[in-house]
């Protein structure tokens, strides 16, 4: 890694995140689940892997097979997965021993084994190359630092890294949603709200930091993205025109679906019976995945999604009829003004 | 109807079934939901409806909602729905009265509502022109009679129809998983164990007589499509290949996921886990929804599904991956000659 990374150009994916994902060992903590299988005298173990770890799921299955006495089942979870948020909880009863991968406990419990996975990208050539788009130290000292789970292992020297050019490095906890300092979430950025204009998001994708900037519209989201070898700046204007369209075509609706997700993460029951409690023209709707045509078969004008915020704003655009967020709906029938359209963010747990 | 409906072509849908159902005042039951929620002292009220009928949900929450207590909350499940093995049992955790609409009960329990939903559209003349297809009674008189649970209402009237014509009728009741005598699912044809050559089939789509083919070979299968205005007789022929050449494709797999469904009346635990029991290379996977999607993600080589038999026959060549029945996993790795494939069915209830 080193310089090298810093080298190639975005699209390149030699020895990033990407190729390191399929490349690397990661480390399952077998021995940890092996462990709670036999504290419990389990006879069945339930696995859940994120989307894109799924196919590493019939290798750990191997793992475990091998060490665990005869007649103890192991079962994948065949569910998406889009975060903790998002536990196969069918598969929770039905397993003694329940393992859920890749993400940080959002509320920790006896019941589930987090298992983190870190990522063993290199963070500093990145970062090196963000200083281009940083105000320098000397005139603007401040600078928040946040980042995802997978990288969470890093933070230390990130922020060390940070301050030895002379920042001022400021960090927070967010919320009860997050386990760690300096974490952000799809649809949580509680970690940035720090005393500083300036914020560096080290991670994936755009994915995260374009929520950041949306949820902190007054700071600069400096993207350092050590997966795909690139620096910018998070530009929200494009994702805000998308969302005055589509607040604008709901406007015309008459009916109303108003989506109450039944992921164990993802509910907000006050906020759902609060419409239709006040709109006879708006119908509950509960599922767990969000998708068009499950939305499409009730054939209603537009539909609240109370669930994940990032469906809404992310996978909008493919849905056939307009789908807002609790607060784009107060704005479309008149409750609050156009201007006030902010990013939907989820707190708490469940 | 009379008449006229014989006189149209296939695909003029014209006061035929398809018609009908947008047309038509359905019996929903309200009075009977009504006083479910009365005795229960009820504060929440789940609606399920098939796929076709999801968009009469909001209309029947709005005649609930004229009638129900303040305060009474009515949610319409997202989920999909594609039997009575299909129940949303999240929302019957999460409601106080919970309504599946549109089957016939797989199992009657005192926390289900089931209403179903009669076809009315007119039998009698396509069973008119169905003679042209039957052997004459004086040929043959045994005719085995079935139909599906949403033209049930009418199946007295077939039966006599049939018997006014010279026919000797032969009816049973399947196995537990069916309510009705006479009554086939897309997954189970024990009703036409009878004793006749020639099983008249009354109902729409090619769906059920081709399962019904496929699980009686030896029996000639005339359709009377009062949905579609047709008669034809199935043919298993194309169905044959499609399957010879999945197994086929099969045979080649190293690797296996074996599905086991998590929907109430589509789990076969014992099929699946003595699959995995026997073959280090087959992990097993949980999911509701079986869909490409799910599967490819885990990148094994083919598929077995235990869960419903028609997603694996049906929707099979969706599957960028070759996916079997259980028996046709058998065949595929050896275990039973491949001259010996049939349909596969689903007996009992949960």
């Amino acid at each position: 890694m080193s310089q090298e990374s810093t080298d190639r150009t975005e699209g390149d994916l030699r020895n990033t995140g990407m190729a390191l994902k399929h490349d690397r060992t990661w480390d399952y903590e077998i021995e940890r689940i092996l462990q709670a299988v036999s504290e419990r005298n389990a006879s069945t173990v339930g696995l859940q892997f994120p989307e894109g770890l799924k196919r590493r799921g019939p290798r750990v299955a191997d793992d475990l097979r091998a060490e665990l006495p005869d007649g103890v089942r192991v079962l994948i979870s065949g569910q998406p997965c889009y975060g903790a948020c998002d536990l196969d909880t069918e598969m929770m009863r039905r397993t003694d021993v329940f393992v859920h991968f890749g993400h940080s406990p959002m509320k920790e419990s006896e019941k589930i084994i987090y298992v983190p996975l870190f990522s063993n990208v290199e963070v500093t050539p990145i970062m090196e190359k963000s200083l281009a788009e940083l105000k320098p130290p000397e005139e603007e000292p401040a600078v928040g630092l946040v980042t995802t789970a997978q990288h969470m292992n890093k933070f230390d020297e990130m922020r060390a890294w940070l301050e030895e050019r002379g920042y001022e490095v400021h960090v927070r906890r967010g919320d009860e949603r997050l386990t760690h300092e300096g974490q952000v979430l799809g649809c949580n950025y509680a970690s940035a709200d720090v005393d500083a204009d300036q914020v560096l998001y080290v991670g994936g994708g755009k994915f995260h930091p374009l929520g950041l900037a949306m949820e902190h519209p007054d700071k600069t989201v400096i993207i350092a993205d050590p997966v795909n070898n690139v620096v910018t700046i998070a530009d929200t204007e494009q994702f805000m025109k998308q969302r005055y369209a589509t607040v604008h075509k709901a406007m015309d609706a008459e009916e109303w679906g108003v989506i109450y997700c039944t992921k164990i993460g993802q509910g907000r029951w006050e906020i759902a019976e609060e419409i239709v409690e006040n709109n006879d023209s708006a119908y509950l709707l509960t599922m767990d995945e969000v998708t068009p045509d499950r939305l499409t078969n009730f054939g209603l004008d537009a539909y609240v999604n109370t669930g994940c915020p990032r469906i809404t704003t992310d996978d909008g655009p493919q849905f056939k009829q307009p789908m807002v967020t609790p607060q784009e709906y107060r704005i479309a029938i008149g409750e609050e003004p156009l201007e006030d359209l902010a990013f939907d963010t989820f707190h708490g747990t469940w």
